[in-house]
């Protein structure tokens, strides 16, 4: 028998396995190990992209037939049920004598799951849930992707410490130095498509490629996507991509995150301007925030986010900073939205509502900020 | 003879005593050792704020008549040699016989120099700028107020991630939460005048207090100073303040600030508004910047900062960031002004710049920004 302690720390092999697969396309990155009652691994597997095994039978592959009779499964995603591919994962663990399956997370797709039932049904013992936050936190995008059905929508801008992306003049370069630069063309190739609008295009002509610091392109490019109504010239930068890229009009950010999602979009990265990059905040439709902060004030009206719905204090978009990461002279903020928006919470702990405020102040009057 | 490490490490004991002292008023913080010619330390002294015994004097008073004659002072400011409510510590340490001076940081103040010089006359050995920088760190700035004769300023503001102060009503109550406010009022306990615009004290009323958690006033309070042609009202919580307010209608800044430094001030806190602090920055007289960033979005047009000035990007107030704090959910960033201003550095080295730039660019097409 398996000791908890034991299972989780095999779990946490099982996803570090899982972290080999590529962090785009549609699958999910997954991985398996195949144990025998004493815990000692006889196979391990990964999950190599679409089209490729899943990672219970990359993991099965590794052994004679008959070896997995009565061994143990340990997966980070429920097995799935779906034959597209590859056959149902759920079935490859019967047939091959499981008698065990132990996962961290349940399959949202509607397509795929069931795989939990389907072992079940075979009279294999079945245990979800085991390291579910890690797993769920490794899975985030795909995990958003699955049960809303658009793709996770991560949103960067940079500016300078006062919020301006740009000097009075629309000059912009740089604001930001080389590593925050090469930080995010790494993230641009950790996504799928990524979404500019057209007065951006008009602005800047940017390529919408990833690159190295030496400007050669990274093995993976996202999908470039322009959303807008202007006209992109027939030799904006941007149609020289790779990838041949999507255009919408727009306006609903929401349609065009379901088409995208159709077509095997599961990471969309918003690169700007202002006004895409403030439409998504006003629908609500991010779920990272990239914020890349440089040491310099430039004033003016050139704001790296524009109006975004909120009229008073209390309709304020809070955020949770996930972590911070000082990148040459820059900050790197990486934040995601609170689960409960608008929650002051330390009101009444402030300073200024308590009776003993010293500012001998009347009942009635305005308290001041700080 | 004493070596240089034992040296150093001596002048680093100084600076831990003259950190002992005070951190607002006229005069710095300076801490002195005796020791004798083996670095046996015989006295310590640190100055306790003006019209108290100077670092030396207080040292030297720990010791018998003749004690100190032949040995060494260890100082972390030239020792002065001027006459004011206590006589010029030079002539003290002559007339007790100490035989060397090992100081950090000549003296700036014209009154107050020419202390090493005056050693010397003596027969004094005299040896300056040992662990010259990090003493120079210490006493930043006490040594800004007196090489410029105006405080150093502190120019502090608390926003949402994307640069705003307030609400687009104007209702701004809580952007940061509790531990970022107490940060506040303890940096207001160790300025020597909080600084405001007539429109901050119209909008908010503010008390401009130095307060702890429970609303108690903390043991030294900041002189108001309020700046502005409108008319601040006979019940503004301002003037009930335990200093009574200064008034100045503006708008020359430097003029202001060389007043503030006729009166005694050598720590300004600028607390804005936007107006008063965009001013401070336009005018490029801020030393130190205090920007407390809360994980929230706001948009709309109650920015931080207003216009400061800058047309082009290479106009750009460039600053460096001291320190990052995590201060409950948000962040204190603490930086100042680069020493040169402007200065792009990594343009060369970014990969839009490069021949390998893959975006099939012709050559005279603006580049995009990342």
């Amino acid at each position: 028998m398996i000791q908890d302690t034991e299972r989780d720390r095999l779990m946490r092999r099982a996803l570090a396995l899982a972290a080999n697969g590529p962090s785009t396309g549609q699958n999910p990155r997954v991985g398996c190990l195949i144990v025998d009652p004493n815990g000692t691994v006889l196979a391990e597997g990964w999950h190599r992209g679409a089209g490729t095994a899943h990672a219970e039978v990359d993991a099965l592959a590794h052994l004679p037939a008959g070896a997995a009779r009565g061994a143990t499964a340990i997966v980070t995603l429920e097995p799935c049920n779906h034959t597209g591919r590859t056959g149902p994962c759920a079935v490859a663990l019967i047939e091959a004598g499981v008698s065990r399956v132990v996962y961290a997370v349940s399959d949202p797709g509607h397509a795929s799951s069931g795989g939990a039932e389907r072992l079940r049904a075979a009279g294999v013992e079945v245990v979800g849930g085991v390291l579910a936050a890690e797993a769920e936190a490794f899975l985030a995008d795909w995990l958003i992707a699955a049960r809303l059905g658009r793709p996770f929508v991560t949103l960067k801008w940079a500016s300078s410490l006062d919020g301006r992306a740009a000097a009075a003049d629309g000059s912009s370069r740089w604001i930001t130095g080389a590593d925050a630069r090469l930080d995010v063309h790494r993230r641009r190739a950790a996504s799928d498509a990524i979404l500019v609008g057209t007065g951006t295009v008009l602005a800047d002509d940017p390529a919408l490629t990833a690159r190295s610091a030496d400007g050669t392109l990274l093995p993976t490019q996202p999908v470039p996507v322009v959303i807008g109504t202007r006209t992109v010239p027939a030799d904006a930068a941007v149609r020289h991509h790779p990838h041949p890229p999507v255009f919408y009009p727009g306006p609903d950010l929401g349609v065009i995150l379901g088409d995208l999602h159709d077509r095997g979009i599961r990471r969309a990265f918003i690169e700007g301007g202002p006004g895409l990059a403030s439409a998504f905040v006003t629908a609500g439709l991010v779920d990272e925030y990239l914020v890349y902060l440089a040491p310099t004030l430039l004033g003016g009206d050139r704001l790296a986010l524009g109006d975004i719905g909120v009229a008073r204090i209390d309709e304020q978009r809070r955020l949770e900073i996930d972590h911070v990461e000082r990148l040459g002279d820059d900050l790197l903020l990486v934040c995601r939205p609170r689960a409960l928006p608008s929650t002051p919470g330390t009101r009444t702990a402030s300073p200024e509502t308590t009776p003993a405020d010293t500012r001998h102040a009347e009942p009635a009057r305005t308290e001041t900020r700080i």
